[in-house]
């Protein structure tokens, strides 16, 4: 179904598209740029329902538009797509910048398209991050996995305003399956907002972990370890394999103290090295047994109509705040209130009572 | 200050004011009935800067007070309150129904009083919470307690919606400090948004455990073990002592696990017996520990600010989202949309979609 990754906005790569074979081949570029006419809903979507990864991609181009216009016709591509979503596993992975995300994805990535799946990666852009990964830049990321051919990976910026980014993200969810996809890794940054709404929109969050305390593991938000149902203990290799097998069993401890998960599954800890490639198989199988656990005992279908009813009033919570936070009078005078909040001049009751105020006299 | 306790809504036991005792002495509870008239805002604070627990009682009730009309004096009230408040210790309390909560925090606030404290409990009315407490009814709760002459203890129930109780006690914690209470105890059920509110309002978050896990802990929501500054291990009595300082040592590894905390304070776990009234000394140490540590540096005054930066937005969203939520209309609309998105009938975004027209419409 799907031939070449098309990996992200800049179109790296060669795409082959299914039921554009008979066109004459011509430079990728030119044949993106022609395309950037404004297509119709339908063409998004009929694109998307063959498979064809370049029209995803410029779907999700699309979704991610803060354009009105843009916004209305991505409505409408996701809404069409809906009856065709659902039927893939959703994963999410997150972990302290440094714990090897990218590198972890790319080998759990490749194993999964070597036993056929066919994978989207919605990952994160590392020049969008403040992090080791921005260092090494776009180009050296998942270039392994970026040759299978039987995945989509999709960097999109972290930065997000009031649930922006997260809400996208569950749109391309629905987006990747209906055009086929049947296993969908979502990678965050391990800090802020975004675990939360990552969690709300996966059926497995995997914590990524390394060995060590303290500065190593600086930029990870507390309560992420108590999300997981799963953790994965990275670079187990070289001199590294004793610590991160005590680590395992620390965790393991660790775990076990926690309050039993809604779904009645026990998370526990496997070790791995993803640049070796060892005992990647083993996280993926604990994944599966999860599933499979899930699934029998009714939660994992539980588990995504109460994510559908979250889903529900955080879109009517962010439509009802961006009127608000996204007028710019409003926007000034809420950085001046805030300032005078820090600095202890008035209250957080009264700094509120203004800006709703000023917000209802500009009604 | 304060020479007895008036410690709920039922107005049980004698009250006696600061600035009336040359008033024949009454029965309180006609005493009351015949205060029941409207009192004006300044009225209000005037008794509340006195250290009149009569009148904070009732300004606390009417904070909780759904009235329009009431909820008009109760902002007054708060915002000529605020200058004289911000200088009590806060402290949350957290744990599992059956950890012991309100024998603890007897136990706690006894030793607090009879340091010299004064000390205000913003307990969970029992009736309210179904949980082992509430067969015990309200009349067994912090008998001890509420005869210490410096306690003032309001239970208010643990039911909320969207933000609700939460930002009542936030307010209340302002009424009480301007009152001149100068040690907070807070508590909260454990479950539920409450823990995330409580959290952003205390500046030491104590949560209480039992030993043993699996069904003893089902009641507690993931994550809350890592909002901690600290672990109070309860019931280390009897044939449980032992169990209890293994508990200890398996929470102290499991902390050390964590990332760790904005303060850099190293949250770690003490064993006690609220029953016995043993250890309860060492979990205070604990908490003034913390706060010395906190001041020194400088994290005590800018989690203050941040908090104050919280729920300055808190404030602004709820009054945003409570037009919606609040409008019966739309409340009867999202209870049929709901159950649709439960049944797999619609999309959330539909849902969503299909209410905020429907709201629209209504405006």
């Amino acid at each position: 179904m799907m031939q070449h990754p098309e990996n992200d906005k800049a179109y790296k790569g060669l795409t082959v598209n299914e039921g554009v074979e008979n066109l004459p081949q011509v430079n990728p570029y030119a044949k993106f740029r022609r395309q950037k006419r404004v297509l119709s809903a339908e063409e998004y979507v009929e694109g998307i329902l063959r498979g064809d990864i370049t029209m995803l991609g410029q779907a999700v181009t699309l979704v991610e538009s803060n354009l009105p216009s843009d916004q209305v016709v991505a409505q409408q591509v996701i809404e069409q797509c809906l009856p065709h979503a659902g039927k893939s596993v959703r994963i999410g992975i997150t972990g302290v910048p440094g714990a090897g995300k990218s590198t972890f994805i790319e080998a759990l990535g490749t194993e999964l398209c070597q036993q056929g799946k066919h994978l989207a990666v919605l990952a994160i852009d590392p020049s969008s991050e403040r992090s080791k990964g921005s260092i090494l830049g776009d180009k050296t990321r998942m270039n392994e996995l970026s040759v299978q051919a039987n995945a989509f990976i999709r960097p999109s910026p972290s930065a997000g305003s009031l649930g922006g980014v997260a809400r996208k993200t569950r749109e391309t969810i629905v987006l990747c399956e209906a055009a086929g996809f049947d296993t969908i890794l979502i990678e965050t940054v391990g800090v802020g907002q975004s675990e939360t709404a990552a969690h709300s929109m996966v059926d497995f969050f995997l914590l990524l972990q390394v060995t060590g305390t303290g500065d190593e593991l600086q930029g990870i938000k507390r309560g992420i370890m108590e999300m997981a149902d799963g953790i994965a203990i990275n670079k187990c290799d070289g001199s590294n394999i004793e610590r991160a097998q005590a680590a395992r069993v620390s965790f393991k401890n660790a775990l076990a103290l926690f309050p039993p998960t809604e779904s009645g599954w026990q998370p526990y800890a496997e070790t791995c090295s993803a640049v070796e490639k060892t005992g990647i198989k083993e996280v993926w199988s604990m994944i599966e047994k999860y599933i499979r656990f899930a699934r029998e005992n009714g939660y994992f279908d539980r588990k995504r109509t109460q994510q559908a009813k979250y889903w529900m009033y955080e879109t009517i919570n962010s439509h009802l705040l961006n009127g608000f936070y996204q007028n710019p009078e409003i926007e000034a005078l809420a950085q001046l209130m805030e300032k005078k909040v820090l600095n202890n001049e008035i209250s957080s009751f009264i700094a509120a009572t203004e800006l709703l105020n000023a917000y209802n006299k500009l009604k």
